[in-house]
């Protein structure tokens, strides 16, 4: 059996995340998240926020980006991300199965630029053209590379100066929040709606969709339901996030995985491995002769992100349950093969 | 705290799903449904039913009912079901919503008729009006009624000769097949594709859809993918099939919630109860005074399916943990109202 | 050669329509409707109704129905119509090819009634059904009978009081307006937006749709152009109807055609003709033997509406240059079949 | 008033086609292009080119591409183009509206290369994204530059090989044919569909679409109603093309306004003017200093493509009623600011 540095989603659930769900085994629960524990949970996320925000949980990231962003587009408007972006390159073209063009603006480091989206904005002038609406970034990117608060705040200001909504996917977004001095109240201020990533970060289904209170925001149980995103057994997802909320739950996973991802990181580079993007979360991209690729096949799953002439770029995951003993072996391995 | 009559998806799971998922709680497993487990239920699904099917496994029952319709559907065909259909009535236009117009067909103690088919294919004869293309019905029906098999037979026949395919949304498939003398296997080769529930019969979440094999069913993941279908943790909808599939658990639940259902119905009856259609599954749907209704729903949680002027239709849900002493005190209560 | 009752579009336009056009053969415009002759046009109608409107120009029936409804409408949201309307019965599912349901309410001589639209508010009640936003008639109906003032201001209160839009399909609009006391102007007042139209009136083609100015009116053009309505040579349509509202042109071909139909009507009712609906318009809908039916069918073309057991609703349709002989003849030889 | 090298779309129609319409001014037609008119055009279209086609007129060239590729295409199914591409570009979203995306491939002189369309598949590998289904090139394309016969048929291999379908916006395809050697014949063989313009050389209106008979072509006139394609008085283009179709005056029309353009190029390149592209029909793209560009826009209407810092790319377009003694002018004008 080779051991897994492939994702942060290969193990059904956190056992305290599984262990709360047994405690409620029995027990009767009004449907489509419309419970008490569901409730309780929106409760725990705005004592953490503040009240102005609508909180609404669902099944997965795609689900999630296409049933936000659709809400909130009329038929003729556009979003605007990075080239990388999962909603442009990972989901099936589900936003444009809602009827919405995707406009690709230039990024850096995974993160999408304040050049980028102008250069956009400059070239839809009229009706003969999509109308952007939504600048939809990721947090962490795709890269494991996150935006400082500074940052978003321009990308935020930008926006607002354009009749831009912004939009912020974090399927791993306490990655992000765990690697930099941002907490999630100072977070949450910034974009006009945002997801919790429940999935990717120890539960065993579930993202929070978290919305400014606005007229757009309305009925947005409409859009859950007809999307096919609001799940019978809601409380489901309500009770995996009292746990994920109870104790700080979700920011210790996060935190604990970015500490074994860094102290892969700061191993790598004792061997002089170069990496595409300096990243302090748990998503970490060396780049690796094929050599040693072919070597590490053997013995380890992880994904070859970009293969190139003599080297390619492989994506390492780590997460709670990441061994560090299997850091060390696998580090050991790889010097061997330098 | 009321007893609940309210639905058959109120409770987490079936305690040995919950202890199947408990089995492999730190197991480790590739995402998407590509896993062992997804890959074992579909063949515990298949040793059923015969190789000439292709299996996957999806969210919910909205969910699979949008993406299984969409997927075999050109923009300008449509589907046509009974007024009361699910699709129709219970899904916010999540079918619609994928461009398809729904057009509705008489149906009898909810069931479509033949008759009903037949007078909307009579009406669609050119291109000024949307093309039929799938019959969609549910067994069980929303009443809690079955289709016999020579029903059934009939329909598919119809549908053959027309060029239209049968689908059948099978969220309580099991109940079904449980009332009734028809097996699995026997059933499968009448329609075109159905679902298999779980929700509803004991599992967290997931829904078996179930095609037989064709150029339309081809690439049916992309469309997966693209409606937010495909779970990243895919294996803990495979996991908990095989809890279902293992010593017929499915339908021993199912069994289970019939008997005390139609234990219900002959108490019932016992007091002169009438009932809006006669029904051997968990669903039942007795017609009680505007007085009785009142008194029971200070005690119990049920439905009122049809408010009428001095009576009202209410409907009652029997599963797998419902007490049978409940029942009992449901009547008792009930006969003290007459 | 058959004489044709079939409808009133099968000339290529009224000889001033195209003469008009001819003044102009040579004249170079600028496209997309943004031309002097297009302007001039919006300003002809808005002379008439006031300045707190929105004019756009575009090609058919279908194809306005299609961009208005889903310009107003989110994913969610549905359409209220009679179940004979157009949009639901004869235009292949364009509107829930735009991701909307369509929901029918009662009506009486092809007109919606309040009870209708009542139930279909009463039936919707929470976010597992569509959200019902447009009330959709038109003006005439299909069955050439005409709301009065006092209907129309009751829908629109209707709506007003359930946050409701109106909406008014008006490709017949004049005849309607030709048949009774009410001017464009009282009209254009009730409803949220309407079309006049042309193609049927004289034009070689084009509908002016008329929206009341508001924050979800803007960026019209956008979906006009989104949904191929806007025609790169949008001069041909303004040109148009710069002749229809020269001298009243649009008006008097109406009248004219009602009038040769109510002359019409009045002859085959001296036979004891009777029809479905009593009509005023140039839309009529009388009942003749399956013997008169097929011998007239030798001479004349017209649609058979309703084919029934002993006898048949046919469709006879005046238009400007129907010929009151033809009428004579065609009631003449219906005379020598009873 | 300013002489127009705006576009080609700019008068109402050529006088022959105009004179054509008058003919049939009282003649009565059946509607919806069902007409005899519309019969005899596609036979004059099928005379030329073979019977094993299928045509359709339609309404604009927005219009046509998103009925057309919509058509084809199951859900989550996309189109690969260049980016310079009009339904990338200039088409507010048409084809995303109807839930597809597109995706771009490198192109040179405004044509898609083989190398792009390699690369785009190469990136499409499974189920997380879209399925290219189909490559749509422009004939001419938006930069007035032409496939060679060679080039079309590689690209007609290449798609043959990867199960992609072929087609060809063909808004100015006349134009493209009179600049080469190519016969519509011999074109007509290599793209699965494609479209052959009339509102840019010479018509009010309309472009005929040519599909190869095929079991996915069928219906088509399904996709064309649901559209909003389906002219009510479709005759109005079976007799313009028609008209087009008589003694060749369509191809007349493009190699009148080809030479013009080319004699308006050889003008410009003896005043030693660059170009983007160098084209030989009847989009021409000089580039002219802002000066030169500032004094030309007082006496000429022309779009100014790609303005850069101290020059511009404008767009100059001829017609058929181009006054090649303006071209001169416009040289002339040009010398004096150089």
């Amino acid at each position: 059996m080779k051991y897994s540095f492939l994702n942060d989603y290969n193990t059904l659930a956190h056992p305290k995340v599984f262990e709360y769900l047994q405690k409620y085994i029995n027990e009767a629960n009004v449907g489509y998240g419309l419970d008490e524990h569901s409730k309780n949970a929106k409760k725990m996320i705005l004592d953490k926020i503040g009240k102005d925000y609508d909180v609404h949980f669902l099944v997965g990231g795609t689900s999630a980006n296409k049933i936000v962003l659709s809400h909130f587009l009329k038929p003729y408007e556009a979003v605007i991300c990075p080239e990388s972006a999962h909603i442009n390159r990972r989901e099936t073209g589900a936003l444009e199965a809602t009827g919405h063009k995707i406009l690709t603006a230039k990024s850096e480091d995974g993160k999408i630029t304040l050049e980028g989206i102008k250069e956009v904005l400059a070239e839809h002038t009229d009706e003969h053209m999509v109308l952007p609406r939504i600048v939809s970034i990721s947090y962490t990117t795709e890269y494991g590379t996150v935006y400082s608060k500074e940052e978003l705040k321009d990308i935020a200001d930008l926006c607002k100066a354009n009749n831009l909504l912004l939009y912020v996917d974090g399927a791993r977004l306490t990655y992000g929040l765990a690697a930099t001095a941002l907490s999630l109240k100072e977070f949450a201020k910034i974009p006009d709606f945002f997801t919790i990533g429940g999935t990717k970060a120890g539960a065993m289904l579930g993202e929070a969709v978290v919305l400014k209170k606005s007229k757009a925001a309305e009925n947005f149980r409409f859009s859950l339901k007809q999307n096919g995103g609001m799940l019978a057994k809601g409380f489901l997802i309500g009770i995996q996030f009292e746990a994920l909320l109870t104790d700080n739950l979700l920011l210790k996973i996060c935190e604990d995985a970015n500490k074994k991802a860094v102290y892969l990181k700061e191993k790598l580079k004792e061997l002089n491995i170069e990496f595409l993007f300096d990243s302090n979360t748990n998503l970490q991209f060396p780049i690796l002769s094929n050599k040693a690729v072919k070597a590490l096949k053997e013995k380890y799953l992880f994904s070859v992100w970009e293969p190139r002439k003599n080297d390619a770029v492989i994506r390492l995951v780590t997460t709670y349950d990441t061994d560090i003993k299997m850091i060390d072996q696998f580090v050991g391995d790889l010097r061997k093969e330098l």
